[in-house]
């Protein structure tokens, strides 16, 4: 099958007709070079071919709709194709994978410039040479609304796999960064005001940094858990117990906000650190007596690092508990604010 | 990220809500049991993993948007899921490769029932189990239209890849099956009139038959040139001579096509038979000392093979020549009919 090229339905409006004609769009996008040595044949034929190295291949694939989790008016084209790949960088972190190559499919609607098309490419390219990664194949096709694909590939270590069923009793919960920025964002970019640090936390929604380094550097750690937090930790910490069939207990003043996070209405502030989702940092749990190398590999890589709570043994009062500064202890679910029984 | 729990928006359906909500999507489409023993991990974690072999990796990716690449009136929801798995094992096919896995992310409007989304599970649930294949992850979001969007692996041996760029001077050029059966499908279906052999050439269009084993069976070859007939025989051609520049010359009337064509318009069965496309058919090179092994394999294989050309030097006169009854030679251009110099 012919890839990257528009199948484009009758509606299409003529200037994207003659800007593929003119420019090609596979030559635009296409690497003139590849950095990954194990491939054998990127873009160009009916698919791409990764030459067999002994290591596990962790694969993944992501679905990303406009105005679903999107809109232009927060987005530039630019940071939308940024912030999709570093959402599937992000899944190759919490697998503890080396990402290595990666596959778009995008449905453009006619009202989209093809610069802007560009634009999308070319925020995931930039971002793509920061990991060192390739764009090796994929799919171009015309539709009503902008719709992206990544799938994205990477190389682990058959015991070094950072599995959420992982977690064990005694372990230390922990999670990299300042939950709730990337929500906070969306906010200043929707609600005209004045903010403190708007343009760090507007950052932090449209071009969030996947923890890819910080999870690969712990790969002296024989065993923890590990998952990335871009559905909010309610949800990615009920999916770490759920897997291990354990507990885990989180303290709530620990969880770990911007400086600036404050500014906020409370309840807001409550809602975006645990069910925001989108700041795509960590939430692993570790054994006590490897806590500090989760520390110093976290100072060495410049990544703030907050123990939050701890494994225990599954309680029937649920999977995540989160324990107040009243020391109140409540079941936090998966499910987003309104869910919750306090 | 969690996967194949849908993101909604504000604007869903309460129906699907609850679907989903009852049934968990996820449990409903994931495999109880995987076939491909080098799976490590399919659907449950951040991504999947796959164990080391010795073998190529071979990856493709497809997406699909509804009313462009299908349409409700002429295709099931079965079918609709059938298809693009289809096209995509074409592709492992068009390689010589060995499919294995595949991963489906999914865009479903507000006004797809759920039980018509799993339908379309459903017919790529029954084509995979064909040809043993897992689906190991994907995601699932809304949108405003049906978009599907697959990537496929497989396995391939390094040397015995069949890319585009092998056809070489004196090869035989060949095709399997009959082409145009998915255009005039598509056009019974869109045009009431009474036919023959409607049913067959419906099912073409609706539920092709990729030919997979077959180009694994041509495995003893060296080297050949592979494509999938998934534009029309004018692209892929086109494609092939560009790859391994050179000419393809064809003759028109030994292009194969069903006993019942004729019944159609000539303009419309000479169009279909060019340029249609969906036929998910192979065109190949090999050299002439290996064209009995081709023909041996497709009596084994029940596979219909028609040699209709040779590869030659690359011609000033263009990469692919169509050679009619009457010995005119014409330039067979990548597109559309409207595009021939006739």
């Amino acid at each position: 099958m012919t890839k990257f090229l528009l199948s484009l339905n009758l509606a299409v409006k003529e200037s994207l007709v003659i800007a593929l004609d003119e420019f090609s769009f596979i030559d635009t996008i296409k690497q003139s070079m590849y950095k990954q040595s194990s491939l054998l044949k990127g873009i160009g034929d009916d698919a791409a071919v990764i030459g067999s190295i002994e290591q596990e291949l962790v694969i993944s694939k992501d679905m990303f709709v406009e105005n679903v989790h999107f809109a232009k008016h927060t987005m530039k084209s630019y940071d939308i194709g940024y912030k999709a790949l570093a959402a599937n960088l992000s899944d190759m972190a919490a697998m503890g994978a080396k990402p290595a190559y990666y596959l778009v499919a995008i449905s453009i609607p006619n009202d989209w410039p093809i610069s802007e098309v560009y634009s999308i490419f070319q925020g995931m390219r930039d971002l793509a040479d920061k990991f060192e990664i390739d764009l090796i194949g994929g799919d171009t096709v015309s539709g009503k609304e902008l719709v992206i694909s990544i799938t994205i590939i990477g190389y682990g270590q058959k015991d070094r796999i950072r599995y959420r069923s992982l977690a064990r009793e005694g372990d230390i919960v922990f999670v990299t960064g300042t939950l709730g920025d990337s929500q906070a964002g969306l906010y200043i970019l929707n609600t005209p005001g004045n903010y403190r640090d708007s343009s760090y936390f507007i950052n932090r929604h449209q071009q969030p940094i996947p923890r890819v380094e910080f999870a690969l550097e712990l790969m002296r750690l024989s065993r923890f858990s590990l998952n990335d937090i871009s559905d909010g930790i309610a949800s990615e910490a009920n999916e770490i117990a759920e897997a291990s069939n354990v507990t885990l207990v989180l303290k709530e003043e620990n969880i770990p906000v911007h400086l600036a996070f404050q500014q906020f209405d409370s309840e807001l502030q409550y809602k975006w650190k645990l069910f925001g989702g989108e700041d795509f940092e960590l939430i692993g749990t570790v054994p006590r007596e490897d806590w500090g190398t989760v520390q110093s590999v976290a100072d060495k890589m410049n990544v703030k690092v907050t123990p939050i709570g701890y494994v225990t043994q599954k309680q029937e009062s649920g999977f995540v508990l989160l324990q107040n500064r009243q020391n109140t202890v409540q079941r936090l679910d998966k499910k987003g604010f309104n869910h919750l029984s306090r």
